[in-house]
């Protein structure tokens, strides 16, 4: 197992690290968040459950397809993937959720004592995948000029069921200039497979949230006068709908703690 | 079981019926393509297969999208849903494909004595949805004006394989005008959920296709002067799968008669 450096400082070359560069530092105990990591590479979340479990998660997935879009899956018991090519999902994310009943038991670096042969992977979109596109466009993304995490909450959306599957709908939040909302809109309803436009724009208290300052996962960050919390889909709502539905195992990344994959980021654009 | 009336004439209005009204007519016994049916509706394919080679046929979707894009899963038994108020998808589309062990057993216009409670209904879309798009664009759609089936053959593309499930890639043909095929790749490019761009323009032979008046479904068009044929991804690849897997049962539309949904074509257009 690896040991954790949770003191190492994120490199300040990381936006300019390859994927395998990344997955390489992960795999060697580099534990923090990854957004700004591997400028123009799509990032993902991770959910891997045994096989017997697996239609109901993929079927949640199809039936929720803004927070779990689903770039690719790895056949149960294997580790590695076009998606990260030479890598290992055991090792190549900094931090892992492990959930047995719903209930978190640990936070690994490293699967392998968790790992079975009957686990099916499943790579879904994330939404830092837009974030260089809208920093192109000149808009700002706080978390990633703050050097933290970025701030998630449980919604009071309900995800669409899926067999034993359950749950609230996560969402990420970034606070965008009135000028720009616009923008933001239509630059990332342009990425459906990475959560594509907002789910929501202005007001928190709609989705049940009451207090920008208490993300449920990530960090808080400051929404500035004249900027307005918008809100995406986020891909760490399977893991929700694990804690509610309590299968026998799951697990997930840490959330904001992504895999970085080998595809770039236009492959997720739309015309 | 419903009395075949193979020849009934398709209904003059087919176009104004509304889905209901169509499901109505193919539940009471009328047999036929429904290209140009409920104009403005969405028709999808299907593949309906017993819960325990469900996953299989879901990943195999996921890894297919361009052929197999999921609208709309009914759970085990479930026989009517969200896509098709009122309906059942045991008598609502006008004829079926049964197989067994990969080999076709039946062609029955209703599934009644087929149908068993752990049956999971994939509803899949259809290039059909796009066809209006099309026409108001002044692009005449062949198999509408004569009033025939789309073509489809099997192609020498492989579909990505997932546990079970292989097979090739099924595709429609469409001949469209040479100063046309831009403006058919632009219109059918924003519906990606229902087969989107083209896979292929121009050289049927590439695709091992060596002749366009053998489809392997559906019904021959002619490719007059000046006309390219165009090829999209189409959804009876699912079966084509079923047919070299041989998975125990699976269950189809016939070709070409597709289930007729209350889903309007807009919903699957992309900005």
């Amino acid at each position: 197992m690896t040991a954790i450096d949770r003191n190492a400082s994120l490199p300040e070359n990381r936006a300019e690290l390859s994927p395998a560069q990344a997955r390489e530092l992960f795999r060697n105990g580099l534990v923090g968040p990854t957004a700004g990591f591997s400028r123009g590479y799509a990032q993902a979340n991770l959910i891997i459950v045994p096989k017997d479990q697996a239609f109901d998660v993929l079927l949640f997935a199809q039936r929720n397809p803004k927070s779990c879009p689903i770039l690719g899956v790895l056949d149960a018991g294997e580790t590695s993937g076009e998606l990260l090519a030479g890598g290992d999902i055991r090792t190549d994310v900094s931090q892992y959720c492990v959930y047995e009943n719903g209930v978190k038991i640990a936070e690994p670096t490293d699967l392998s004592e968790y790992w079975r042969d009957d686990l099916v992977t499943f790579i879904v979109g994330c939404s830092f995948t837009f974030e260089t596109a809208l920093m192109e466009a000149g808009i700002s993304i706080a978390h990633i000029d703050a050097g933290v995490n970025v701030p998630m909450f449980k919604s009071n959306i309900r995800s669409a069921c899926a067999g034993s599957m359950s749950g609230p709908m996560v969402v990420s939040m970034r606070p965008i200039p009135a000028s720009q909302v616009s923008d933001a809109v239509r630059i990332t309803s342009r990425y459906p497979a990475v959560h594509g436009a907002p789910v929501h724009i202005g007001n928190p208290e709609e989705l049940g949230i009451m207090d920008l300052s208490k993300p449920d996962f990530g960090d808080a960050v400051h929404v500035p006068a004249g900027h307005i919390p918008v809100f995406w889909a986020c891909g760490v709502t399977p893991q929700a709908a694990v804690m509610e539905s309590r299968p026998a195992l799951a697990i997930g990344h840490a959330p904001g703690h992504m895999l970085i994959t080998d595809a770039r980021d236009s492959r997720y654009l739309v015309p």
